[in-house]
C-alpha cells in the first residue's frame, strides 16, 4: 500500500486506528479453547468486529511465538485471512527485526516477499546494512523504532551526543538518508508527550506508528496536539483496552464497541484539520 | 548451563568456537533436498561432523522464519536434537529480539522457557524494561548487542555523548545494573579489533560472543589479543565458511575439517593464558 492509498483510507473512514493482534493464549474467552486454533479464532472474529474503525492492524510477533509452530500458522493464516478480506487494511508485523545485511535480507524475503505484509517494525541499533534490504520491496514499509513507548526509552534513547542531538533525533535524522516518508514509518510511544513537537522537527512528513494508549496510559488527545499532520501522519495503536475488554461469549462485540470509541475521538480530531 | 560450566568445557576442548547454524535452503548441497526436512538433515550432519571441535552452536532465526511454519520445526527440531545428543554445548538463539516488558517477557516464555534454550541475542534499543523479563531464568543467559560486526554498527553505536562515552560502551555500562557476567554476555564484532580493548575496560569479566570471523573477515588472533580473559571470555562464531564450506556429499565432512582448524588456532590461543 502506497502513502496516498492509506492517507485516503484514513479520510475516508475518519480512523487511523490500528489493532493490535497481541493475542495472548492465556488471555482469550474461555469458551474459543475448544476450537481447532482458538488464537486464529479469536483473531477471526476481532477482525470482523473492529474493521469498520480502523485502517490497519498490527500482530506482534512475540505472541505468535511464544506458541511455537501453532502459533506461527495462526499467524500466516490471520495474515491470509485480513489479504483476502480485507486488503484495505494495512498490515504491520511488530517484529522489531534488524540484523546484518544478509540476515536482514532473509527477514525481509519472510515478511515482504513470502507473506506480502505492508510493514515491519525494526530496530534501528546496526545501522543502515541491517535496515536497508527492506527497503528494496516496491509498497513496502519499515517501521524504524525512534521513540518508544516503554520506560526503557529513557535508558538510551534520550542521550545527547556532543551536538546536542538525542539518539532518537539521529535516528530519525540518518535514517532519512536510507529511505524517504513513502517508504519509512516511525515509532513514537504516545507517552511521549509534547516529545512529539521534537520529532515533527525533524520528521515533518513521516507517518508515526504510535503505541502506548489504552493499557500503557497515553493520551489521544496530546498525541494528536502534537503530532498531527495535515496528511494525518498518525497510525494510533491499541492492543489490550480494545481486544481485551471483555472476557465473555460478547467478546468481539465489545471490541467493536472499544474500537468505536476511539475512532469516534479520531474522527473529532481529523474534523479540525 | 551456568558460567563455570562452560569454562569447564571450553578449557576441556580446547575450543571457544560457536558453530552458527545460518541453514540457507538456498545454498545447502543439493542432494539434501529429497529428504523429508532439509533443513534438519543438514543441521544434523554438520553438528555431528563438526561437535568435537565447538563448544556451542547458534542458529539464526531469521533462516528459520524465512520458511515460515516449516521453518519453525526445523528450528524446534533442531534444538531437541541438540538437547538429546550433545547436552554440553551451549546454545545460543541468535533472534536479536526486544520489546516492550510484557512482550519480552513472551519472547523469554518462548525461548527460555519451552524451548529450554541457554541464551538469547537481545537488542538493547528499548532499554531496561525490554531486557529485564529474560534476565528471570535461572542458568540462562541474555546476549546484548553492544557492538556488532557490521559496516552500520559505526551508525549509532560510536556515537558519544556528552560525557565523551560511546553508545556502545554506556550499552555495557549501564546493562550491568540489570544483569552481572553470570547472566549476561555482549555482542562485539570481530571486525572491531582494538576496539575489544575498549570493551574490556567497561567489561572486564563478561563472555563476548563474537561473530565475523570467516565470511564477514575478522581476525581470530586479533579477537585473541584485545579480548581475551584468564577465563577465556570469548565465544567466536563463526558461520558461513565452517557450514558452507563444501556444497557435495562430502559437505559434513569439509565443515567438520574447516571447524578443526579453527579450533586448532584457538587451542593455540588459549596454551598462552
Amino acid at each position: 500500500m502506497n502513502k496516498q492509498q492509506l492517507i485516503d483510507n484514513i479520510f475516508q473512514k475518519k480512523s487511523f486506528l490500528c489493532v493490535g493482534l497481541d493475542t495472548d493464549i492465556k488471555k482469550i474467552p474461555q469458551h474459543l479453547l475448544k476450537e481447532e486454533d482458538p488464537i486464529l479464532a479469536f483473531n477471526k472474529a476481532i477482525i470482523d468486529a473492529t474493521a469498520p474503525y480502523c485502517v490497519a492492524y498490527k500482530p506482534n510477533l512475540a505472541f505468535y511465538e511464544s506458541l511455537g509452530v501453532k502459533g506461527w500458522i495462526a499467524f500466516e493464516e490471520t495474515i491470509k485471512y485480513l489479504k483476502s478480506n480485507y486488503p484495505d487494511h494495512f498490515i504491520i508485523a511488530d517484529a522489531k527485526r534488524g540484523d546484518i545485511g544478509n540476515t536482514s535480507a532473509m527477514y525481509a524475503r519472510s515478511f515482504f516477499g513470502e507473506l506480502d505484509i505492508d510493514s515491519l517494525t525494526v530496530a534501528p541499533y546496526m545501522g543502515e546494512d541491517s535496515v536497508s534490504p527492506f527497503l528494496t520491496y516496491e509498497g513496502k514499509w519499515v517501521i524504524l523504532l525512534a521513540l518508544t513507548s516503554n520506560k526503557g526509552s529513557h535508558d538510551f534513547q534520550l542521550t545527547s551526543d556532543t551536538e546536542g542531538e538525542r539518539l532518537f533525533e539521529k535516528v530519525l535524522r540518518v535514517s532519512q538518508n536510507w529511505g524517504n516518508d513513502e517508504n519509512m514509518m516511525y515509532v513514537v510511544g504516545a507517552t511521549q508527550g509534547k516529545m512529539f513537537e521534537d520529532i515533527r522537527k525533524v520528521a515533518p512528513k513521516h507517518f508515526l506508528l504510535v503505541p502506548g494508549i489504552g493499557a500503557q496510559g497515553g493520551s489521544l488527545e496530546e498525541v494528536c496536539k502534537y503530532g498531527m499532520t495535515k496528511e494525518c501522519g498518525l497510525l494510533v495503536n491499541s492492543s489490550r483496552a480494545i481486544i481485551y475488554a471483555d472476557n465473555t461469549e460478547k467478546f468481539a462485540e465489545v471490541a467493536a464497541a472499544e474500537a468505536k470509541k476511539v475512532q469516534e475521538q479520531m474522527a473529532a480530531e481529523l474534523a479540525k484539520l
